[in-house]
């Protein structure tokens, strides 16, 4: 029996494969390195519970032939679903990135738990559903979901497919909108944005906007127990998830002080224009984990703690 | 100037055709029979403001060209798009009829509106995109959003593509939420079944489901009025409606009844069982057309009348 994870060698793939590993599960993952890596890997490739595929997601035809072979060789359970395109900006340059890695990837999946009669998935959807309305407080039944991004746009398309599969093979989903993650292998994102250009020009830090914007950050730790606390604690057919820190987030100025304070104290730092980073970007937004705390669970870092955590770990993953 | 039409020889598209041509405008539309019908054409084609091309828009290369050029000829200020898959049973059989039908065929309507500069979108979507709340009445503002069929789950896809569009390059997007919708030429739906099964076997109708399952029906003529007002009396960036009748329904075995008595009234209805046609059929659901109502609208049928009328425009469409 094994627990079979997609992007396995992305930031969040390389968490949940390190803590499945730990209690004892058997796990196996496919990635195609397009953003995941190789070096992600190395220490879960030494572990003997672990095996896995470089494969692409996007070609039907090879991803069943290797899933089914998996499936003979050891009977998968549960899939997490957490290939995505994770470069938002990307996406709305050129929509085929989003629907090729984001999209496409979930339809493909859920062709291959059909036939192959695997009946639980777990997938990693966004805060990006939901849009931007500003002091709003967002739970899970909001209405209406007016993403901003196409990367919104096909994790809402892929939630709708996952609710449709419920209805005539998927035994259960789960649905998880996460806000910004961070930790390490860091692979993208604010800190390890400012962390490079401060080493690259240490006296001064350019910020994209005029940093009022404001998300929340949950540790990638947290992100992974609080998933698996889900999993194990409702029972529901469809379990829809915000997934988050429990305040109204940190600004972007926050993050640039912190890095600066940490890398490079001397450089000033100067802000752009707007409050967007860019087109896509949601300036601000509120997130209510109510019915992840009603669970019995809460995070025990808030945003800024989070971000000084990952502003060390980052920065130690970059100085290696 | 041309208003342009996807699925144009569909049941819907040939109705707005003729209501655009009737007030002066230059329509033109794109369809590959694949539902639709060069019959249903036959009026519009001999119309001197009326252009057409058969094409089938999942091959983007080919929809390029024939809207460039179409657009170079006369440049096209809005789009309806209409072409889509209209048979849920066969999107829940096969997932990739809808993938290509209803969700490639808008991600590639929203590629070439970026590239020719397009901006104004009129998109046909469902009330299929809300999911099995029974008794609940669904506004426009309804949350979770949770398609028990493909085909919702490929609209609400649509719906979601759209609102990251009008964040990067589209300009106003009319989304209408569709109930059934009946009249002629009708292409498939229950009234026309039930009309075919009476000329087959005129002694008896059988019927899917035990004949309790309650939608509300809205008279084409009524669909096309109602969202023309839309476009023209909301300003709104993003007009997404609910088009409905203002009741809450009628049931199955009402139809039934209707059809039987007028095609051949000595016939005996045998029902099934369950409350359902089939899997990813809605039993029952109460649409909130206040919105509508709000911008001085409402329907002057009742589902009732609207089914009455259908069934005799049906019946002597089947009798030709």
């Amino acid at each position: 029996m094994s627990i079979f994870i997609t992007g396995v060698a992305g930031f969040i793939g390389v968490n949940l494969a390190e803590v499945l590993l730990a209690r004892d599960e058997r796990v196996a993952g496919f990635d195609n390195f397009c953003r995941g890596s190789k070096a992600n890997l190395a220490a879960l490739l030494a572990h003997p519970r672990f095996s896995f595929a470089e494969l692409d997601l996007d070609d039907l035809a090879a991803y069943r032939s290797a899933l089914e072979e998996l499936h003979r060789r050891e009977p998968i359970t549960e899939v997490w679903h957490l290939a995505a395109n994770s470069d938002i900006p990307a996406g709305i340059a050129d929509e085929q990135v989003d629907l090729r890695d984001t999209f496409m990837t979930t339809f493909n999946t859920l062709v291959l738990m059909r036939e192959l009669g695997i009946g639980t998935l777990a997938f990693a959807s966004s805060s990006a559903v939901y849009g931007d309305f500003g002091q709003l407080r967002l739970t899970e039944e909001h209405g209406p979901l007016e993403p901003i991004s196409n990367y919104g746009a096909m994790k809402l398309a892929s939630e709708a497919m996952i609710s449709a599969a419920l209805e005539s093979h998927l035994g259960r989903a789960l649905v998880f909108r996460f806000p910004n993650v961070i930790g390490v292998p860091a692979t993208h994102g604010v800190i390890q944005d400012f962390i490079r250009k401060l080493k690259a020009t240490p006296h001064r830090l350019e910020v994209l906007g005029n940093g009022t914007q404001q998300k929340s950050y949950l540790h990638v730790d947290e992100l992974i127990e609080a998933m698996l606390l889900i999993r194990d604690r409702d029972p529901g057919k469809l379990c829809c998830y915000n997934v988050g820190a429990d305040d109204e987030g940190i600004t972007v100025r926050f993050i640039a002080e912190t890095v600066r304070d940490r890398v490079a104290p001397a450089a000033e730092i100067c802000y752009g224009e707007g409050n967007r980073g860019w087109v896509g970007d949601v300036p601000k937004f509120v997130y209510s984990i109510d019915k992840l705390k009603a669970l019995g669970w809460r995070p025990r870092l808030g945003s800024a703690e989070a971000v000084r955590r990952a502003v060390e770990q980052i920065f130690e993953q970059e100085s290696r």
